[in-house]
């Protein structure tokens, strides 16, 4: 192991240590190295040379999730400030129903084809969630400029107009900030590569990756189990433990600061869950009531997918329409003001707003959503008031209307918001989709519950005592369903719970979840993979259980054997026909044309670069060989991993997806016989997923 | 792609469907078909065909929950019953004392000895916990017999009789049933291969092994979310979110089975958590107190080090006594009652016992030690009596004692279990050791509560309103803690929040966690690790972080070039010679012994079973070659995945992690140059991280 050992020693020559190399700011910390005094060296750096034994960056991580903590908190800051001028307005501009409907509309319009037109400006990566993307990344596609940072204000900027805007747009925030974290991350990194003179390697930046994710998350909702999980759950097939970890410590220092800052600016007492609730420890539910907790998991399943249809058939047809593509090429902004006044006026208060609640900020909706008193049992001999402001001790009044009841603007709330959610995301402006999707589930199970609590009004009978049926725990379930099953996602329900600070329903919720992402992930793809389709970035398709493995298939069957290789003794002229006619990004290089045994690899662009510096005049009669290129200065790579013709597909899936590989070459005996890259793959599977028709 | 297509056809060259090939019992399934009316095939086929596409086996994972549940529970009501008895014995023998004290102690030592005997009567792999074991056969080794069914009755009965003993012997059920519930689905997965001829191939074990990791755990707490992932970081270092999903699938099941069990046994009026508490929700903490339930994460990072430290030497030093090992050797059931009286004469209630609240039982300790009110405040003024029994209403009287004070106890409880606990892992039989670390975890969180609300008695001041400082938060955290810090994992604070139904200490709690698991990690391997090292199972290290992708070090520097290959043109006297003088199970079959080019594998036991039926008379003159014998039906397997020598030591690990391999060849250029196991792996990083030191 003697090379292992001397591999340690700087390029200079000079013996370096370790921890000279990899830590940060060498200069600072040799100098510091140098004041500490000789007596004291032993106890002190043997604990820390123990509890930084990996060297790992956690003063990153924690510096990462503080950052997504003060900026998640500002925005929410300056959103709120921005809503509230809005309320004021909206209140001050007296009873003139003209002037009332256009403060009422204006302040969304402004905003949106505002949020639009500078978002879409500065880069068009700013649209949309951002999440799709980034799944793409994490399985090793390399888009290129995504995560510049030239993009963050571009985002910051329009995710704070398009929240500003409030219940009206009704558009959440945990995508566009998953990106943003992400985006700082990478910065980060990148910064700190510079510094030390670290070269990020690949497994790096996914493991950044996903921590990052795990604080976009987190410093949204607070919730730093969730955000880990969903997370994962979103953006990748495999993970490590390892990983995990590190999302879980850069997720609660994030939820941690965002929930401090929350305590320092007096808007919480202490540090305390977002939306909590009040339900009954001791009885819940009934156990009956599981019955009717799977049904509402079927019932979001069906949902979904209808929404999931719909939505990719709608964004289809405004791209392929011929006046809104014409509008969305030629005039974002003006797009997003037509929808934003198509929302703002049927969410009009003192029109159809009125039976849509449509006074609440999303944050309100939540909260009256999993109160925890059964609406339709108080309203049966008494009417609440529609009071001139949104009561903060009861905020479900808005919920109520004397001739509708609330199970008219609970059913008319979701009809409208379903359709409108739908136009909402064909703006292309950074927005997040799930906030409004896990709001329409809660609707939805707040409905089946205040049915159940007047169809069975004598309630739960335990212990010589009557509890009343909680619709709010329905309202949980169905948030946490419908949304899990439109993303595939189980941790949803764990999310519930975080940010309700109550886990009495665990069991009936996930269970819920589980019934509706049976349905979901069996009759439509996610809402991030249908995005990924629909925008047609690389995407390697999901081999489902095992099945597959059972197929004798081998690598043999797809791989693409029509390679195009370079061998060491060919004459230059042939190289640059072979690299002129092909498009490829790298060449298998092998030792003779003969034998085409594959020695490494050689970039094109090295190649090009290589070929072009070659003095022009060469006599003719001398012919050179591409050995003669390489020996002069063309750099060329190991192969590292090769697959053989007898690799099966299931062996060759795993391994593109454990590794995020992009292509391997295939030998046989030492002989480059073929390539196989995510193509090829993709490919098979669907041939095996979706035989052809046989005749 | 006519390949694939024709590859779907069964061996006899009769076209077979899929639907067939894999369904479980084909032939009713084919008379089932035969019967469908052939009006409605089209609807109800196609959602079947839709809902079980990947036709994974759910019902499998169904029946595998319900039946660990069923299993669960039984254990549970006879434990119940027999603790019940001994309760009934101890009562009502008198008040002498000798009598009582045999009462007391006869209880333990008989059922400890039978455990201990009938167990490793039957099989010696039934002691302990079972997760090291299993820890070690995720990784993709296999341990013969280790999931033999036969194990199952012992293990069952041993455990029901080690839980029998109540607090007295103070051990936990988790790791046994993680591997009853293995046992249980290795072979319900047998049963099923066998009865659908399906062969279980490796991946597919890897799955179910860690879907019924996850149903052992859930169904001992009901605790589904953080049964998934307690058993995803104890077993794994990677894992896939298919697992994942299957595990929570699998996983609710059981919980929902347990649950519901207790229900229809009037246990309880529904389905709850198993502790639950009464936490204040509006300010269950104050804002500084983050610092102690931080400290209090410190401080059981440090205890779990010297249980850890304590634990390991301590079981060194009895395998190496000479007399405790002569006895251990000789006769364990002797050995278990040597221990056991030790434990009960200690924990006597009218003696020691009383001081260490021993009256009560593990499920009663966690109860009163997550009581939300403050001991030590309430016993200020007025002492509370030591009833006869212990109090139900009250449980916490029994921590009570006049002289010594709540202080006394607590810190008394925590000195004599810790070392009872680690005498109490010595004896050889099947216990779970979680249990007992997760209440420990909580008396240490209680002791810091306690004194912190006895330091802060003016309480936490907010909104206007006064609120005592609650130490049954601290308990909560400590036993996440203390818990998280020995088996090395973050979702014992998850745990933490299922089993107590309430999630307002999410932040302070996963702190804490975090800070424990900073400690733990660095200074000592896991309570699983440790046990692995001692009972020197293989085992990969781990590569911390990723500092060593950083190295430079490739498979060259420490592959096994030292390779015995097989050529096709050898005599078959030197392939004899071979095979006789070397020992490994399977040789590199090259295409001649010039080129040395790795054409294939040949199984040692193939190889000798093919020699041995040659037939004896050849002529001398007429050589023959072990191409001859490979022609004559000697089995050889393809290569699937080779590595170069330019491959590095990161990204070899990651292969053989990721694909849980134990094995490779090195080719270079198509030669066979050498091979990597986990023995040279695991040489290179030692070396790495403990470079040999310098002359």
């Amino acid at each position: 192991m003697e090379e292992l050992v001397g591999l340690r020693e700087g390029s200079s020559g000079k013996p370096v240590t370790l921890q000279e190399l990899w830590g940060p700011c060498p200069r600072i910390r040799r100098g510091i190295r140098a004041v500490t005094p000789v007596s004291c060296p032993g106890g002190l750096e043997w604990l820390k040379e123990r509890l930084f034994r990996a060297r790992e960056d956690w003063y990153f991580l924690v510096a990462l999730g503080v950052l997504m903590a003060l900026i998640s908190y500002a925005m929410n800051f300056a959103i709120g400030r921005v809503v509230r001028a809005h309320k004021w307005l909206y209140r001050e501009v007296g009873d003139g129903h003209l002037l009332r409907y256009l403060s009422w509309t204006v302040y969304p319009v402004a905003l949106l084809s505002f949020s639009s037109g500078f978002s879409q400006s500065i880069t068009p990566f700013s649209g949309g969630s951002g999440l799709p993307e980034l799944k793409t990344m994490l399985s090793g596609v390399v888009l290129e400029n995504y995560l510049d940072i030239k993009n963050f204000g571009a985002k910051v900027v329009g995710l704070s107009c398009t929240l500003a805007t409030g219940s009206t747009i009704f558009l959440g925030k945990v995508g566009p900030f998953v990106h943003l974290s992400v985006m700082i991350s990478a910065y980060l990194g990148r910064v700190r590569a510079k510094a030390v003179g670290d070269t990020e390697s690949k497994a790096k930046e996914v493991e950044m990756l996903s921590a990052a994710a795990a604080v976009g998350v987190a410093t949204v909702f607070a919730a730093p189990f969730s955000g880990v999980l969903f997370s994962i759950e979103v953006m990748s097939s495999h993970f490590s433990v390892w990983n995990y970890w590190r999302g879980f410590f850069a997720a609660t220092c994030g939820a941690f600061m965002f929930r401090l800052l929350a305590v320092f600016n007096s808007e919480q007492e202490t540090i305390t869950s977002i939306y909590k609730t009040r339900f009954r420890v001791d009885v819940p539910f009934d156990l009956p009531e599981i019955f009717f907790f799977v049904a509402l998991g079927f019932i979001c399943g069906i949902l979904s997918c209808v929404y999931l249809f719909c939505q990719r058939n709608f964004l289809r047809f405004i791209k392929t329409n011929r006046y809104t593509s014409k509008l969305l090429a030629t005039s974002k902004p003006s797009y997003a003001a037509l929808v934003a006044l198509v929302l703002a006026s049927v969410t009009y208060p003192p029109g159809v707003g009125r039976f849509m609640a449509s006074r609440l900020s999303m944050a309100e909706h939540l909260h009256s959503l999993f109160d925890n008193n059964s609406w339709a049992l108080m309203t049966r001999n008494a009417s609440p008031p529609w009071p001139a402001e949104p009561d903060p001790q009861n905020l479900w009044f808005e919920w109520y209307h004397p001739q509708f009841t609330i199970f008219g603007t609970l059913a008319f709330f979701l009809i409208m918001k379903f359709w409108m959610l739908i136009l909402a995301t064909t703006i292309p402006m950074p927005a997040g989709y799930f906030m409004p999707i896990f709001i329409i589930g809660a609707a939805i199970g707040r409905l089946l519950g205040e049915a159940l609590s007047v169809a069975f009004p004598e309630g739960i009978v335990a212990g010589g005592e009557v509890y009343p049926i909680m619709p709010g725990g329905y309202a949980l379930a169905g948030a946490a369903a419908f949304s899990g099953a439109v993303t595939h996602t189980i941790s949803t329900a764990l999310l519930a719970f975080e940010l309700t600070g109550q886990i009495v329903h665990a069991l009936p919720v996930l269970m819920a979840v589980l019934a509706a992402n049976v349905i979901s992930q069996n009759l439509q793809p996610s809402f991030y993979d249908g995005t990924i389709m629909a925008k047609k970035l690389p995407y390697l398709p999901w081999i489902r259980g095992r099945q597959i493995g059972s197929y004798p298939v081998t690598v043999e069957h797809f791989m693409n054997s029509n390679l195009t290789t370079l061998a060491k003794d060919m004459p230059l002229e042939e190289v640059v026909k072979v690299v002129t006619s092909t498009d490829v990004s790298q060449y298998p290089l092998v030792e003779t044309r003969e034998s085409q045994t594959l020695v490494g690899i050689v970039e094109r662009t090295h190649l090009v670069q290589a070929l072009q510096t070659q003095p022009a005049s060469w006599a003719p009669g001398q012919e050179r060989f591409l050995q003669d290129i390489l020996a002069g200065g063309c750099p060329t790579q190991p192969v590292t991993l090769q697959l053989s013709p007898e690799t099966s597909l299931y062996q060759a899936h795993r391994l593109f997806e454990l590794l995020t590989l992009q292509a391997l070459f295939v030998t046989s005996r030492g002989r480059a016989v073929g390539s196989v890259s995510w193509v090829e793959l993709k490919k098979a599977i669907s041939t095996l997923i979706n035989p052809p028709a046989p005749k």
